[in-house]
């Protein structure tokens, strides 16, 4: 999995990696190295990473390229049985656990360990104007695009330099009719990273909201179907990835539509 | 009460009425003119306000300086008692209700009739670090900041050219540790509002988003304080009302510190 221009070596049109560059000297403790194995310490020296989220469209695309490129990957996500056949396939391990209880979530930060990666990949939305939505919806989104990020941030353990990755948006293209519950939990969960980012720097941990355009997951269901612009999962989780695992990693990541 | 520079006759050093304005004329049918009585008709004509959160600070103050502008003033909040005393002195209706209960809402919103002014001033805070900050906290911020505002314009009625007030923030002034769930749930409040004024836009509703400073209300209690520089609720509610009675009312109105 190619990251930023400083990992690849230009080679007339494609770019092939340069050898393994392990950013283990100096502050910099995380390695990207796609050498480093998990050791026998369940916590090794390296990049323990975890994505919440990992069974949506965007998560999925996330854990294929990170998969043998982090010394350890751990999937999160509600249904157990993708989630299973995923890490089964990716040689990752999955670590069921419900956004909105307190519990699973402190119980899954402990499993995990002190991580390197955190990407918050989870996220619901659904339309339905303000006259029309039920209490039920706005709950659903609180937990799943703001709720389930401050929990994990309040379990969650890093190593120095973690990084924290939090998927959010353009304002400006999802403010529109019938997105209300969506909008403001996505906005929600951006004004919390920005605090986070205050709260966590005597951590050494580092917060990257990336901005996101359309992006074909399953998320569009309710949408009636993604636009024709919206970027392919596996793209989006390509400039992600080239983005955020740049050193240094910027506060926020812009993506656009292709 | 005096609204902007169009309804003032600066008369020396002093601002002081000029006739009464009531512009029920063409498309506006707003009238804030003191003369106007509440009529025989419980949904008279004219100004039919409703002050969410109107036993808090900024809420005391603007029913201070509504009474007897509007035909009909309604003041709701939690503390019946606070309630029932504020609106005994001001001669206008109280209507107690719990933000978080979606019947008590609802039945408020009947109550009180199609609205031409809906001032929403509930709001709660809390400090706490994201290490620390406990679901009942993260849930009742969302309650008061958020869930109580969608679920007032869910149930509203609204005559043609209402205005909808909502008091926010500066974000970049309350980013700051601690405030996480405060900065969330403002910031998701922002976002449901720029929504709601585009599906209210058929309805004739517009709305104003109004940045507040720092305001020496209650809600500074758990904060040590509010801040030397903090505006008088008085002063605050006053500029509020000179700012969204204007006519064309602002999107966004930034009311400064002193």
């Amino acid at each position: 999995m190619p990251s930023r221009g400083d990992e690849l070596a230009e080679s007339g049109q494609k770019a092939v990696p340069k050898r393994p560059s392990c950013w283990m000297g100096g502050a910099a403790r995380i390695c990207f190295c796609p050498t480093v194995q998990a050791a026998q310490n369940p916590y090794p020296r390296g990049v323990n990473t975890l994505i919440l989220g990992a069974t949506g469209g965007i998560g999925q695309s996330l854990a294929h390229r990170l998969a043998g490129l982090v010394s350890r990957l751990w999937l999160s996500g509600r249904n157990g049985q993708i989630l299973a056949g995923l890490a089964r396939d990716l040689g990752a391990q999955a670590v069921p656990a419900e956004l909105g209880h307190e519990l699973e979530v402190q119980a899954l930060a402990a499993e995990v360990g002190p991580l390197d990666l955190l990407i918050y990949a989870a996220g619901a939305v659904s339309k339905s104007s303000l006259r029309e939505l039920s209490g039920a919806d706005l709950e659903r989104l609180t937990t799943a695009n703001l709720g389930g990020l401050s929990l994990a941030l309040k379990y969650a353990t890093f190593n120095p330099n973690a990084r924290v990755v939090v998927l959010g948006v353009y304002p400006d293209l999802i403010t529109v009719p019938g997105l209300s519950a969506y909008v403001a939990t996505k906005l929600g969960a951006e004004g919390l990273t920005n605090v986070a980012r205050k709260e966590f720097r005597r951590e050494g941990v580092r917060f990257c909201l990336v901005r996101l355009p359309a992006v074909a997951t399953m998320l569009w269901a309710p949408l009636a179907g993604a636009p024709k612009t919206a970027l392919h999962p596996d793209d989006a989780a390509t400039r992600i990835l080239e983005g955020v695992l740049a050193e240094p990693m910027p506060d926020v990541l812009e993506v656009r539509s292709a």
